[in-house]
């Protein structure tokens, strides 16, 4: 494939930035990648991996003729590093952003950048528990989704071009708007990690089982959880206090729900648990079908005998 | 290996006793294992997969002879097995269980044994998404935890050869109260499976975002839920209407935690959530340092580049 961009900086050098490196230089998508990272000991890791062609000593350095600059740091950081490059970006380049909410970042980046610039909001749905500049490889993005989120006005050569770079990197591509995006994300993404951080905290905090029986005992049920309420708590502060609404109102419709079958328990309504524990089965298949996730009995965990 | 049972008898033919066929015969812990299940279409495909060395028209006729007769049925219907198998155990015999909640058991299962049998209630912490005949696997509990719960009086000599079959199986082996068990496993595995099969049906349920948005944008992290919300419906109704105090009493502390992250969402309250999400990190590691999980991203779902 041909490079899809001459430069493309990578603002934050974290998971999503070392894999969208590493699956760029798979496929050659970009001349030239930059980098930078607020921390020294990330540049430092950075350049000793060799993640990025370059890693700049400031985000200014970074996009300084860049094509493309992407932000790949946590949601609350966005608008302060926006107002950090403005003045540099390269006339026509355009803008992305990787975070987890669009509305707010809209709100917050539009406004430092200038206007000969091109600013379409992205969003990866990809990620693990880790995080880090050598948690990322490049095989990340393969088969999963990427949501643009064109704003008013967005040019639809600039929006073709960054798609195919996504598209490059492995991604499916989908279009969405900023309202909309923050209400399926608070429902696939931000209530789930929500409600695991809350039970793995709660198990940690139970006088009468010790940690160690937690952690010995998980696979009954309990370690499917810890893998996303291990996710990065800088990032997972940003998304719930900027994504507050959707968040609130899916918690909100959680919590009825877990009412109603607290009741069921409570009053022995056997039935209306079995009916619940049917429905969710066939969306669990649903998911499979859909190639986003595996069907290999407890996640392939273990192996298989033939 | 040799023999440590000459006749072992399971009673139902999910996941877990076709786990304990296979895993038997690859180390011929039993000289024969007789089976029964309930259902006729099940009975058919054991003998087709060649799932017990006798699959028998009735449990009286499976249990006939046994030295062993494992309960692998729901929580629920333990006591008319009980019940249905009692006047046909052989005397000496060791009676066992797999079942999730143990109060309940002993106390309606008991009073259907003769005096002349050991009774020793029992619970492999393993498990997959699956279920039925054949979804087992003989590596089901290679290096899982499997609980032994003895009731008072019971045989030394029994519950040492119950352990050694166990081990036999690929368990670790530990004894616990019944009371303690059904405690540990309310925040190891009941509560767990109830909040994540709430998820689900509220993910599901949600109109503005339809079934397939839920599906396709999964992989953001409310996928890990549905595996659990997938499990036997059957199964899982017993356990909550059985364990109901001690799973009640859990997702209370659950709730009460929630709504105090969600106050600290509404609030702005960023230090609150960071310092909560950085202290659920440390379970994680637990887990996988105590061999209970793999440390492949996202559960080794995608290939790593080296």
């Amino acid at each position: 494939m041909s490079a899809i961009y001459d430069r493309v900086a990578l603002i934050g050098l974290g998971l999503i930035a070392s894999s969208m490196f590493w699956a760029s230089k798979r496929r050659s998508l970009a001349g030239e990648v930059t980098g930078f990272a607020r921390s020294a000991e990330t540049r430092e890791t950075a350049r000793r991996i060799g993640l990025c062609d370059r890693v700049c000593e400031s985000a200014a350095e970074a996009v300084e003729g860049a094509d493309l600059v992407v932000l790949c740091v946590p949601v609350g950081a966005m608008a302060s590093v926006a107002a950090e490059i403005g003045p540099f970006l390269k006339p026509g380049a355009t803008v992305t952003d990787v975070g987890s909410v669009k509305r707010d970042v809209i709100e917050n980046v539009c406004v430092h950048l200038p206007d000969n610039v091109h600013f379409i909001p992205g969003h990866p749905l990809a990620g693990t528990e880790h995080s880090g500049p050598d948690s990322g490889f490049a095989e990340l993005f393969d088969n999963r989704w990427c949501l643009l989120v064109p704003v008013e006005g967005s040019d639809r050569d600039a929006l073709a071009q960054l798609r195919a770079f996504w598209e490059g990197l492995g991604s499916n591509v989908e279009e969405m708007d900023a309202d909309h995006h923050d209400l399926v994300l608070a429902v696939t993404s931000h209530a789930p990690h929500l409600i695991a951080y809350t039970m793995v905290g709660v198990a940690d905090d139970l006088r009468r089982v010790t940690d160690s029986e937690v952690i010995k005992y998980s696979a009954a049920g309990f370690r499917d959880f810890t893998r996303i309420a291990a996710s990065d708590p800088t990032m997972w502060r940003d998304v719930f206090l900027t994504n507050k609404d959707a968040t609130l109102e899916i918690l909100g419709r959680f919590t009825e729900e877990l009412f109603a079958l607290q009741r069921a328990i409570r009053t022995g309504d056997g039935d209306h648990l079995h009916d619940y524990f049917t429905r969710t089965r066939a969306i669990r298949r649903g998911i499979i079908e859909a190639g986003q996730d595996t069907d290999a009995p407890d996640f392939g965990r273990v192996k298989q005998p033939k």
